[in-house]
């Protein structure tokens, strides 16, 4: 099987490439929808089979769920019969998880024991320590866990996780920050948008002109997920990155893109312009692998007084890139800046997919 | 002149107290409003006068802007010709100033020179050495720098300043656990309220679902007021309080109040009930002194997951209780918390209010 | 048992009155929130029970849901234990109903046969033949269909019911001008706040920045119930009156109240002086009997350009008072004008007290 | 000078084709902004020149205003300079003008005196006997008024205008079922979007969460239009549609897109299947003509309940098609149904490209 990137125009090859066919697991969700409208013309994937909970299993996609995406409504599936999260009914060689933590927890480990590489966006295996918790342009390298993973394990498959919405927008400026100067704490308090709660999430009588200072569990993974992803691989295990992290996570009415002001104190402090030149140049682990998901530039540096802003600039690099904004020195922490990011692409669906673009440039996907 | 306390119901004094007529500068905008409001039926002070700009001076109040408060229309003063801000028509003893900054620094020293003690809301004098910046509960001797003041310039009134809304904010949880347990470093992110910019403020088409990461001028003010505020008076003269502070400014959809995620580190690490005692248990500076503006509490502890909330909570205390929740350790310093308070009341004219109570009843008001 | 009205402060009777023991369905959600706060310190009712569903009862008030109003918590009564809505446990003379319509269709009855008189905000039964559908300034008459109904359906009690959010408010404008001039045709385009879909009710993902032209259910609502409570009690029965009706409902981003863009068109066409004069000269069936939860003026007439909008000016009158602003002339009906009205007071928990109010007045307490 | 389409890519002809010059005046606002989005890369149409008020004139574009719009900042003409607004200097055969009425008036005529065709968003010219009123797909034929306006006013160019941005969106519903059954009477209820207003526009302090339910001019504006576009060209004039029309004009809080509830009545009542046929079949002006801001379809019909809405569906078609949903029976009119429009884009800018291409296809430009 081959899976060639997409040549050029006007030297098409004679022959057409195969796709690898993928499933998705809780296709009718928030998430579930972006992953089925990034799958439906994606050049290594297609998409075999969509799956639901037992309630929507038999009924048509567009039958089960109303489509809350722009473009296409169901992105031409809505004809598409739902099956079961079932590996005895959906299995493909790569299968793409919306399924909640619970869920997750029971159905995934399924789907891997059956032979499936299952890129997940749930949090059920993000912190296990055999199991890759990946930002490709950051971590490339903990896709080795793998090998560990299915000899513990004794899949043929395996479980491939991508971070929390709000680490994942978090990394865009830690980690290449930290790469090139190595950082030792970090404050970040993130304003996060309502469509990280899913449907029907925050009730509109809760989030209208108001900000809601708690989201359920969202800090810890935020402390606990960044020094797993910004670790060291050693020996068939992570060493986690000595980081003392602290999130203070706010809901605020915004529709799509989390913004964090985040403080970040260095060994040595870097005066702002080596800061902004290690965002500038930075050289992600995707480099040269032609991944159809990377976005041009992974972060961008902004030098507008007010910007990044969530409405106005979230859509950038379809959801994947990431920009940094008000790079500033603080006087407590030595810098600080603001960073944004789509949570439900970059911290979501996206991410899940470029996991899997990666997976396959590598050889793991079977 | 006497200035008595309002008594109780059953035994009002035979004679009527003669109350202190008041003048408000920048009558028509957000906080000139509120102003009035506050001062329409308060127990010590009268409104004598309402100035504007030459452009409303003349016209009658209604005429020279839309009320934009819940209640009365103008508070009853629809009708009230507006005065040009000139001592020499509208000296009164009292003075409340809701100007810009350019318009403050060269009206505000007019009245004073004129004799009138002018408390101002604007930060055109703030950080002047000879300048009291009060919060009343937390500073209320700083009060004292008038007579510095009054000797350095020549002027028999004065200017007494109170913070911008965000250091007033954040004081609230500051200033008590800093009294208790000297704060070294502190961290404020906020999520500010589109009443602080005032009016027209910010255009719809930028605020609505959107964060706008940057507030002109505002993250140096937050950084430098605070020190001051805390600071000790020692010998006529203000000595800063050492503390490193970092602010991050943020405007958010909402209509009042400003939420702010603080981080703190102390000298020693209280224990968090060490820390929700020092609030709870906090006696203001103005404890038995009975202004009518002051809270019943000055800060409230919140047990909730999720409060305080602005939409929800802003106007506990009419808008002049502050209120802290969410407290527990932070990773990073020790202990992180959320405060919410309201911007054009605790953050403004009940600032201001608050702050000429405070002259009254130490006997600075001739 | 005695009810008297509260007398003038300088002349209260020797012996306090008895206030009636009320019991309130549903009173965890949204409306029925309202109702205790409304009641919690009512001159002429005294809160005995509050009923929930079977899910709730037994648990504390405050451990069933959240409190979602303004000013204290759970009215005081956050420690009551919640009883089932069973009239085996929770009689009382006067029942209030916050329930929804299924619940609503098959408890009412129960607790009307056990002597009490249930004031229902659900509209299970507001069309019936036999049930009043009450707006007390504009059909107090109506309730004298609880004889028939009492006499049909054998029950001690019986049912009184208010009408829709959006007939309520509709009915401001279009009550009074009926009266005086005989409505022919009416169009109503609504943009209703999102309190009136309950909680959680409208997700934050779909109303944030939207218009959801269609609410299930609630034109054919208007369309109806309009034309029986403008009806005439004729001989027993209810002869709706001839009103032609056509609404169109649409959600919009706004908290509380529904604002309503009308035309009008008479048998003979008034002028808008003579329209004017109808609603502000307007005489309401309650003139006189003092009722509790009675605005000063059932509607009130506005001139500026721009009013009435929703945050502005929801909450006058306690949320019960009407108001019409923007009565001109229409080219195709004669008149147009715009209503607006507080969906979850006047259209709902204040509509059923003030209906209790009436009742009580007019002996219909037992 | 030959005006061809683009031709399929396959057959590419030898020679590339002449772009038509054209100027935008006003190009610093919102709609200018659309404007010059449009034009960058226009088949027919090259930007030449970018005018802007006396104080933005010499500027760079990129200085002289904040972009507003997604994509490309400033289309990629941020370092074009600004010029004035003055024939001498910036004449094109093609102007677009996105100016204020005042300076409409004051300033096309010059440019149309100059030999320029200027095709106007503004209010000024639009209601002139002798000036094209123009929906492309609704009353191509009424660009044969230029003739009528050369000779008249003298001029070598012309005016040619579009409706407001509500009439624009109005007529999507209107005018085919006009054109296929003679409406009587209509009644128009608008949910207007924040970005009608310009900017800066709405202050949010006004905006959020409420409805004004007022827009200064715009219902005379609808109810004028329309008749004029819906007229019949006879003997070089108009002869305006003898339909009643009544307008409600609001401003709700949602960025982009009018949504209006109209109420129809026609000479004889069709059916609703004749009603959706006639707009599902439209037939427009247009058709065949191949002009590249066309949409597929003038009107699309929808289905679901509760559409169509604002933010989800506002920019299909590149924003220039209508959408029709909730067509029901109306028991005042006899039909009633929801449209939904681009206020800036099919109300504004669109509008004015169409007509310039209809005007190039149809050889009026020199």
């Amino acid at each position: 099987m081959e899976h060639l990137r997409a040549a050029p125009a006007d030297s098409r090859p004679a022959t057409p490439k195969t796709k690898v066919p993928v499933t998705v697991l809780g296709a009718t969700g928030v998430v579930g929808q972006r992953f089925v409208r990034r799958l439906a013309d994606h050049p290594d994937f297609e998409l075999a089979h969509l799956c639901a909970s037992p309630r929507s299993a038999g009924k048509a996609y567009a039958e089960a769920c109303d489509w809350r995406l722009d473009g296409e409504a169901y992105a031409g599936f809505g004809g598409k019969v739902l099956l079961p999260c079932d590996p005895a009914m959906a299995a493909s060689p790569v299968v793409f998880s919306a399924l909640d933590t619970d869920a997750a927890r029971e159905l995934e480990p399924l789907f891997a024991a059956a032979g499936c590489l299952v890129f997940s966006n749930a949090s059920a295996f993000r912190m296990e320590a055999d199991v890759p918790l990946l930002i490709p342009e950051l971590n490339a390298d903990h896709l080795g866990l793998l090998e560990l993973q299915r000899r513990l394990r004794g899949w043929k498959g395996g479980i491939v996780t991508n971070p929390n919405c709000t680490t994942a927008v978090l990394l865009g400026a830690l980690g290449p920050l930290h790469r090139a100067y190595g950082a030792r704490e970090v404050s970040a308090v993130s304003m996060q948008a309502l469509s990280g709660a899913g449907y029907p999430g925050v009730p509109s009588l809760d989030a209208m002109a108001n900000v809601i200072p708690y989201i359920k569990g969202e800090e810890d993974k935020v402390e606990t997920e960044a020094r797993k992803i910004l670790g060291r691989l050693d020996g068939g295990r992570i060493l986690e990155a000595p980081i003392a992290i602290s999130a203070q996570c706010n809901r605020v009415p915004v529709l799509e893109g989390h913004t964090i002001a985040v403080n970040l104190r260095f060994g040595t402090q870097p005066t702002m312009a080596e800061l902004e030149a290690a965002l500038a140049s930075f050289v992600p682990d995707t480099a040269g692998l032609g991944l159809h998901t990377a976005p041009t530039s992974f972060v961008r540096v902004r030098h507008e007084a007010d910007r990044p802003q969530p409405r106005r600039d979230v859509e950038e690099g379809g959801g994947m890139e990431l920009q940094v904004g008000r790079l500033r020195p603080c006087p407590v922490f030595g810098a600080k800046l603001v960073v944004l990011g789509h949570n439900t692409e970059r911290g979501a669906a996206g991410a899940s997919v470029l996991n899997a673009e990666l997976a396959l440039a590598r050889g793991f996907v079977r």
